[in-house]
């Protein structure tokens, strides 16, 4: 076995390397190379990605693992665990037929400018034909990668969140729906305005400034990351001393940038402070895509949308504008990046309403993987759902069921992850309430004492182990949807 | 050989990624990563650059290129010239004892921080034992890796300019002792002072508005390349399509960065007009260091320090910076960007000078690997020489013999492709003005019709000739320093 242990971290260097390669491509690709040069290296990554596929279908890598999986149990807890996620990532790939998953890989590449153009034209027929073709697929996959405690569209949801299964969904939706709902009707049932002093101009280079300041506030390392600015912010990190971070700016929205940079410093402070030991292993980096949302949704919600926070923070943001904000007050700003309003679309989308677009899209998925909803039927059915959720109609599918890009990759599964990480976000801020006063110590000007417990309860484990444990650990128990309904409606009740 | 043409065409796109992650790496590393970052991130470097250096060490693909080797007149062009250059290459490597070139390349390391350190504090002696090692490397890889043909220093000269010998660089460098070595004496007899004007201070933002159009003037494709700032100047490319630059901007000098896109759009023009179909092959880029400079030369020098290129472009300097250089007339600034001086600094000389920097350091190099120098005498045999050239006594190591770091890297034979270049940028200007008169093109506005000759005549080649056949083909002689000479004589006999 000492053979094959050695065997498999010289592999898994590799294998970090290629990560790091497919880091920094992606990082390139959105923030520097221009159009062509995107369009050119696209052959050197097709090679990198080739070979870097070969290293865990390796048929030597593949024995080396199964052997480590049968005496798993002599293993360390984190090799442990890495060693079973990577024989089920390897059995997985076995049961997909290979020229399947190629023709699927060309299917979405095919369809995603289809898809693009359909929702400039608002033609969902356009896009319908090859829908129907990623479905049919999602529902092959199902039936491929079935086991004998996952079957439907719970082997969609496991992918995207391990052990996270529709019954557990269905639970929370379930509450999300029964409160939620009539809440939200009752608190949008009359547009709040957008204040005028809000509708100005605000100088990028002062956005920027504070930017800069508000990351400090976080206590984000420059020595070991960076903020630069791409369309659509996002964050990119290497094991957790090279964590990257964007946002952008745009002049006509004073906060838009803030709660950008907040909500990815969210997710990078996750990255930086995993236990460094973890670097060397496949177990560095978040536990999942719901208990990294859960961070960013914290830091964004619970911190930024908080007037504990700006009470610390918004007389510097009247100092960097001055003398622009000075007949604003503390309350008003709260008040106006906390306000709620009926939307069409997801990404635009309140603290409040956001999990009702998600449930929307969770409902949908269910139906059409167990083959209850056929995509022709996709617009109206959205439509009417929608109307019944928020009481208003999308005027046209690119404001409907054409708005998100998701579907078009084939990422079914992949949207219910965005609202469990809010709902496990507010399940945090109940146990850590339970140690400490939360909103007292961001008065203290920084979020050094919040990090500090997510270090501990949640960040060091990296993904070494479930998200399910993780929570479990750092909280006393299960995912409860709860505690989220209950954060919303005392938050927005006020 | 069918069978081995495709194992070496499959080898060959493993290769060309690698140095896309190496191009890519690099990029970041010098623009945006942090310290903290790059350190970290070397781990992973590590890995990829033994993966990349064992897809050429694999005794497969050597048996493989020996076969291709031996059959290589019947290959094309290109692949001939390719398989010759990766025979030496895999020759020489076989060549070079294996624990020799480690404990090298720990040397190497160990003795940058020290060099660093020496050059800060001016002592020579901090570095010497570490410098007198890297001689003696040098010194035995002119035994290991000679042949019938190429001995002792024309071993590491043809490292970085394959076919340049000592008897070429001696009879280059005898014209310019001979001829230049008392014109810049006389030439730089009384100082020139900095203009008042020039002393101001520049706005940093103006500067990059001018610099974006001197780019487009240059006929720089946005579409396949940026410019950004790093602390020193670079260009870096990968294929046809993937070209990048970058500059710094100094608030108290107008002209530096100017200067720097410049000299690099002229390395990026040569990687961006190579034959597009060399992009899949190792032929690629340019044909040698000495060609690169001869372009960014070109670029630099007979372009921009030339009073019919701002007769186009001044106005527009003017405009940007009004009313800042509103008093100043074109003479006046063409006077100041073509000053002469004698100075201490290789990196800062001005055209007329340079070449006398690169000739000292010729000589002791020669000296050094021959034996007839030692490094305890270094230092002052430095000072002497440089005071019999330039008529002045560098005050202290650090601007004397410590000044550069190519030593500390065991970079020997390198300097001579600097004035290399500028000599070849020379002899290709007498060429291209017998075909249409460079000066009046210029007029025009952009120097579309310069970039149009060096395509046909040396860039659509890359690397698939040796610099000497290109040269030879571009201007129907073999490389002769009296164009050079000649050129600069004139020039600044103005």
């Amino acid at each position: 076995m000492q053979q094959e242990l050695r065997f498999y971290k010289e592999q898994r260097k590799k294998i970090l390397a290629f990560r790091y390669v497919s880091f920094l491509t992606e990082w390139d690709s959105q923030t520097d190379a221009a159009a062509g040069s995107i369009a050119a290296d696209s052959v050197y990554n097709a090679t990198l990605s080739e070979m870097s596929y070969r290293l865990t279908t390796d048929p030597e890598f593949e024995r080396c693992v199964e052997t480590l999986y049968k005496t798993r149990e002599t293993l360390d807890d984190v090799l442990r665990h890495e060693i079973e996620v990577m024989h089920k990532s390897i059995a997985d790939a076995k049961k997909t037929p290979m020229g399947e998953y190629v023709a699927f890989n060309e299917l979405t590449a095919r369809a995603y400018p289809v898809y693009v153009e359909a929702k400039r034209t608002c033609n969902f027929e356009l896009f319908r034909p090859y829908l129907e073709k990623i479905v049919d697929y999602c529902r092959k996959q199902t039936v491929w990668l079935a086991t004998e405690t996952r079957k439907g569209y719970d082997v969609l949801l496991d992918q995207y969140e391990p052990h996270y299964t529709q019954a557990k969904y269905d639970a929370f939706f379930d509450v999300v729906r029964e409160k939620l709902v009539p809440f939200v009707k009752s608190k949008t049932s009359e547009p709040q305005p957008v204040p005028s002093w809000a509708k100005q101009k605000f100088d990028v280079a002062k956005q920027r400034e504070f930017c800069e300041y508000i990351r400090d506030v976080l206590c984000f390392d420059k020595n070991f990351g960076i903020m630069k600015e791409s369309e659509h912010p996002f964050t990119s990190g290497m094991g957790t001393d090279d964590v990257r971070i964007t946002t952008h700016y745009y002049e006509n929205d004073l906060v838009s940038s803030i709660f950008s940079v907040i909500h990815e410093t969210g997710h990078a402070t996750y990255e930086r402070q995993c236990d460094p030991a973890l670097n060397d292993t496949l177990c560095g980096g978040g536990a999942s895509l719901g208990m990294h949302e859960s961070q960013s949704r914290f830091y964004e919600n619970i911190i930024g949308r908080n007037r504990a926070f700006w009470q610390a923070h918004f007389s510097k943001l009247q100092k960097v504008f001055a003398p622009q904000l000075n007949d604003v007050d503390l309350d008003e700003f709260v008040n106006y990046v906390c306000r709620v309003e009926r939307s069409f679309v997801r990404t635009e989308a309140d603290e409040l309403t956001y999990p009702l677009h998600i449930m929307l899209r969770y409902e949908i998925e269910q139906k059409l993987i167990d083959g209850s909803l056929q995509v022709k039927d996709l617009p109206s059915f959205w439509n009417d759902k929608f109307t019944e959720y928020f009481g208003i109609t999308p005027p046209n599918d690119s404001l409907g069921v054409l708005q998100d890009v998701h579907w078009a990759y084939g990422n079914f599964g992949y949207f219910p992850t965005y609202a469990l990480g809010s709902a496990i976000a507010a399940q945090l801020f109940y146990a850590m309430n339970k140690q400490f006063d939360v909103e007292s110590s961001l008065a203290d000007g920084t979020t050094a004492r919040v990090n500090e417990w997510l270090r501990e309860h949640i960040h060091k484990y990296g993904a070494s182990k479930y998200p399910d444990e993780i929570l479990c650990l750092a909280t006393g128990e299960d995912f409860n949807p709860d505690y989220y309904v209950n954060y919303l409606v005392e938050k927005y009740s006020k």
